[in-house]
C-alpha cells in the first residue's frame, strides 16, 4: 500500500477518459487548440477574473516561470527555506531569472514567519546597489509540511508584498487541498489576498502531467509566451495538456479528489493522534509523524511504502492522494496501532 | 484534410493503448518506474551499444540539454542558419548553456554546407580568449527542408569533429523518418558516424508527448539528470512518458509509422514532379513547392491545410504524418492537378 | 615602431597628471566621488542633453550591460557580422543579457547593410514565440574596419530602429575618432540620430583603462547601477576612472588626440595609395591594406609592429594612435615605398 | 578624519611611482605586458608553488570567476550568510556560475560555523538530483567582521572539503592584513591549508586597482582566460593593472602597509577597550564597536568619519588603513575618551 507520494498514484479515470476523447483527428498544435481556449474560460469563471493561463506539465516550470516574469536577474525572492523553489528544484528558479537570489526564511510548519520576513525586508537596501533588489515573495500553499495558510496569514504577506512592492507567488502544486481545507473560494484564496500569480497544480491530484501558471496581475504578463518557448516547455500537441486541465476542472473533479485525499488523512489523523506524535498540523493531505525506528521497519516489511523523512530516522512522511483507498487508510491505522 | 504539420495529428492508437495500460495503479515517480528502465534497454538493444535514455517531452528541451552537457557558456555551437536549435528555439540553447554563441553556417537545401563550416572551423581561434571556443556540431537529421543527410555527409561532418575535437549533436525530431529513408541501421545513422548525442523524437511521429535525449558518448554524461531538473524538465509522473517510448520502439512501430509517412510524401511527388516545382528534394515526409497565389488560395478553399512558408507567398510546406491517409494524398494530388 | 593597436599605446601626460593629482587624501568610494559627479556634468554639456554617465574600466563591459539594459534573454541584436560585440567578446553580451542571441549582418568595409538588415527584420516574427524578439540594433563607430558611417547612413539605422520599437547601441570604443573625421558636434552623432546608448570608450585615444556607457534615453536605465554591480564592473577608488575621463574631455583633449591620429591614417594613405591597395576607405585611424608576403616580412624585420589579419597572409592593419608620431608614420611610408 | 573604509583611502606613493614608470612606451595589450608575466613569478615566488595569476581590477570579478571554475550552474556555494559574495555582490557569482546557489552559513564573528557547515554538507544530497550539488566552500580572510580564521580553523574546513570533494576558496580582499596578524607564510594561510583559490586584493591595501585571482590548483584553470574575457574584465592596457601588483609585492610593501593598518587598529583597541564595547576581536584593520547614539554624533560632529553598521543605530565600523595616520588615531581615541 503505497503511502509515499500522490506523484506515484495512477490518473484519475476521468482524466484518461478526456485524453482518450481528445484523441480525435487533427487539431491545432502549440497552445492554439480548443481545449487551451476553454482551460482558460474555465480558470475565469473559476476564480472570477481575467486569469493569463500557461498549460504546463511541470511544477517546477511553472514557478520558474513565474520567477522569471516577477524577478529580474538582480532581484531577490523570499521563500520559506523549505520551499520546494528552494529546496528541491536543483536552481531551476536561478537558471530560469538568469542568476536572482533566493533568500530563505525560516518559521515552523513549513509556513514564512511573518516577523522573520518582516525584519528580513527592514533590513533590505541598507547597501544600496551592493544588495539584490527585493522582488518577489513566494510561499507554498498548502506547505511542503502539509499545513495551509490561513487566509489571515496570507493578508499579512499581502500588506508586506504592498508595502515593498513585490509580486507575491503562490506554488499550488496541491491548491486544490489547500483550498478544500480552507473551505474558501478560489478568488478569496488567490488575487483577493494578493496573490499575483498562481503555479497551479493537477498532476499530484489526478491528472498525468498538467499543471499551469494562471496570473491574476496583467503587470507580469509580458512575454511569457516566450519565457515558456525558451525554457523548452512549450508542448507541441497542446490539446493533451489542456484536456486533462479540462477535465480537472470540470464538474468538481479537482475539488473532490482532493476532499478525499484530505479526508483519509484526517481520518489517519484522528484515528492514531493519542499514540502517535504529529510533528506539524495535519490540515491536508500530507502528514508527519514520529514513529519508532523499529516500528518504521516492521510497517515496511508488512508492505506500506513510505518515505522516511531526509535527514531523520524516525520520522515519515505519509501522503494520501485521490486514490488512497480508505481500506488502505484502515489497514495502516491497524498496524499502526498493533 | 491537413497537411500543416506532424504536431497537428493524433496519438497512434497503439501508443494512446499503452498509456492506458500504464494507468495500474501505483508506481515510482520521477523516472525510477519500470518503463524508463525498459525504454534504456530497448535503446541499447536497438542502437548496439551503451545508450544513456533521458525521457523528456519536449525536442527543445532535448536539444538544449545537449547543448548544456557539450558546450560551455563561453563555447560556440555550429549548425545549419534554418535549424530548429537556431531559428525556432527562441533562445532555449543560449538559455541552458547560460550563454553560449550558435554560428549559423549556410548550405543548401537545410544541409550544413561543410566547405563553409570547415572554412569558419579553419579560422576559429585566431583571436584566442577573444572568440567562443569550439564545442559542437549540430546536424538536424531529416533536416527543417525534409532533406536526409548520406551516411558519406555525416562522415565528412564527423572527420571535422575529430579534426577540432567537438561534440556531435544530431536533432533527430523526424528520426525514424530518416532513417526509413536511408534504409541503414540506426547504429549506422548514430554512434558509427561520429554522432555523441541524439535528440529521438516520437512525438510528431505518432507519440503524445515524449521526446528523449540519447547519448552515446559517455564523456557527455555528466550531471545529466540534474541538467533535466533544473530546467523543469523532470516529470514526476514520468512512466507515462516513457511507457509512450516503449509502445514506439516495440514490434518495430516507429518505423511502419515513418514508412508510411515517407510513403505518403513520395507519392505526392511522383504524382505532382512535372507540374511543381519543388523547392528540396522529397527525401522523407515533408515537401516544399511553389504554387500560385491563386492556387493556394483554392487548395485552402477546398479545405486543405497546410502553411505558406513564412517569407515566402508562394511556397508551401506539406508535412506527411503516420496519421496521413492516402486517400487525402490522392484529393491532393488532384486538386493540384486540376 | 608600434602600429599594432592603441591599446598598446601609454597613456597620455595630461590623463596620468589627473590620477596624480587625483591623489590627494580620502575621497569617497564606489562612485560617490567628485570626479564621477563632474564626468556627468561634462557629458551632458559636451552632448547637449540628459546623460547617464556610467564610468567603465572595459568597452566589453560597457557594451554588454548596454546590451543587457536594452535586451531581454530572449530577445535578438542585430549588428555586423564583425562587430567586436559579436567576434570579439567572447560571448559577453550573451552572458550578460542571459542568453539573447546576436544576429549578424553582412555589410560592406565593416557597415551593417541597411538593405540586409532591413529584410532581416521584416522576415523576423513569422514564427512568433518560437523565434527571438527584435530588440537592438548596435553599430560600431568607427568600425572595425576603420571607416565611419555618415549621418545619412546613422538616419538609416534610425528610422528601421524606429520602426520596429528597438534600441540603438552604438560602440564607440573609438567614437573620438569618429567624431573628428565627420566633424559634426557629439549630439548630432549620437541622440539626433537616435541612438539610445552609447559606449563612450577613451583608453584607445590615451586614457589609462576609461570607458564609460553613456545613456541618451532615459527608457533605459533601469538599475543600471545593479547591472554594474552584479557584473563585478564597481571599481571601489572610482575616482581613478573618473578623473581619467574628466581630464579626457577637459580642453578638448580627446578631440586633439583623435585628431592627431587620424591625421598620421591620413598622411600615410595618401603617401600610399598609389602603391598600396586599401582594402577600405581610410576614414579614421585604422588601415587596411595588402601587401605583398615579402614585403611583410621586411617591414617586420625592420622594426615595424603590425597585425597581419587574422584569417589572411597579405592583408596587414596599421592603427595609428595619439601617441604616433609624425617621423615614425614617414619612415614606415619609405620602407614600404623602397 | 577618514575611518570610513580603506576603499577611500589613495594609493600608496611606491605604487603610483610604478604606474608612472610603466608609462614608457609602448606595450603588449591584454595581458601579455612583462609585467603580467613578472607578477606571476613573484606570485609563485612568495605562495612557494605553482600559481597561475589573473590580473584583475575588482574582488568581486575575482571571486566571482573563481566561483564560474569551480561550481557548476546546478552547484551550491557554502559561505558565511554575511560573506561579501552572498551579501554584497548583488549576485554576481550567480550570474558568473549561471545559477549557482550560495547556501549561507551562519556563524560568530564572520565566521563558518564548522559545526554549522558539517551538518549543512551532511544532509545534502537526500533529495538525489533535486538538490544542487556541493561544490565549493567560500571563506573571507579576514572575514567582514574583522576577524581571522587560525590555522587550524582552516584545516577543519580543509576537512570538509576533502571529505566532499569540493573547492576551498578564500575571499582575500584583505590577505595582506590576515597574513601579517598570523605571522604565518603566505604558502600556510592557503595551499598548505587546502586552498584552492585566492582572490588576491592589494586595492584596499593601497593599490589603485588591482586585484587578482591566484589558482593553487590547476583543476581549476580550465578556460580562466575566457572567463574573464567574458565577463569584460579583460583589461587591454593591462600593464597599468599589472605594474601596480608587482610594485605591491616588492620590497614586502604589501606586508608593511598591512602591518601599519593592523596597528592602528590594535592601537585603538588597547586604548578603548575598558571603556567601549568591541562587538569582535580585533584581529585586522577592522573594528566594530558600540557607542552611546549621542556619542556618535558627537565624533561626527568633530569631523571622524565612519560607518553606523546598516541595520544598528549604535554600532560602528572603523577601518584603519595604510594611510591612517598615528595622529588621526590618537585624536580618535580622545575624542572617544572624552
Amino acid at each position: 500500500m503505497n503511502f509515499r507520494s500522490d506523484n506515484e498514484a495512477p490518473v484519475n479515470d476521468q482524466i484518461m477518459q478526456a485524453l482518450v476523447e481528445a484523441n480525435q483527428g487533427f487539431e491545432e498544435s502549440y497552445g492554439y487548440d480548443r481545449f487551451s481556449v476553454q482551460f482558460k474560460s474555465q480558470c475565469e469563471a473559476l476564480f472570477e477574473c481575467w486569469v493569463e493561463a500557461l498549460p504546463l506539465t511541470t511544477g517546477t516550470a511553472a514557478n520558474s516561470i513565474a520567477m522569471a516574469l516577477a524577478c529580474p536577474p538582480y532581484g531577490a525572492i523570499y521563500c520559506h527555506e523549505g520551499a520546494h523553489i528552494n529546496a528541491d528544484e536543483c536552481g531551476a528558479p536561478e537558471m530560469f531569472t538568469g542568476g536572482a537570489k533566493l533568500i530563505p526564511i525560516q518559521g515552523d510548519h513549513g509556513k514564512i514567519c511573518i516577523h522573520a520576513l518582516t525584519e528580513k525586508l527592514a533590513h533590505s537596501g541598507v547597501h544600496g546597489e551592493h544588495e539584490v533588489m527585493p522582488a518577489v515573495i513566494s510561499l507554498t500553499q498548502c506547505t511542503e509540511a502539509g499545513t495551509v495558510y490561513s487566509l489571515e496569514e496570507l493578508k499579512a504577506l499581502k500588506a508586506l508584498k504592498e508595502q515593498y512592492g513585490l509580486a507575491l507567488h503562490m506554488d499550488g502544486a496541491r491548491f486544490a487541498n489547500a483550498l478544500v481545507s480552507l473551505g474558501c473560494s478560489p478568488a478569496e484564496l488567490t488575487w483577493q489576498t494578493g496573490v499575483d500569480m498562481l503555479s497551479f497544480g493537477a498532476t499530484k491530484n489526478g491528472a498525468m502531467m498538467a499543471e499551469s501558471l494562471l496570473l491574476f496581475n496583467p503587470k507580469y504578463k509580458n512575454q511569457i509566451l516566450r519565457q515558456r518557448k525558451r525554457s523548452g516547455h512549450l508542448i507541441s500537441k497542446m490539446r493533451y495538456v489542456s484536456s486533462q486541465l479540462c477535465a480537472y476542472l470540470t464538474g468538481g473533479l479537482w475539488l473532490s479528489l482532493a476532499q478525499h485525499a484530505n479526508q483519509q488523512a484526517q481520518t489517519f489523523f484522528q484515528a492514531c493522534q493519542n499514540q502517535v506524535e504529529f510533528i506539524h498540523p495535519v490540515e491536508a493531505n500530507e502528514v508527519f509523524c514520529r514513529l519508532s525506528v523499529d516500528k518504521i521497519a516492521a510497517l515496511k516489511q508488512e508492505g506500506f511504502e513510505f518515505h522516511v523523512w531526509p535527514g531523520s530516522q524516525d520520522i515519515i512522511r505519509l501522503v494520501f492522494s485521490h486514490a488512497t483507498t480508505a481500506d488502505s487508510v484502515k489497514q495502516l491505522i491497524q498496524a499502526i496501532k498493533e
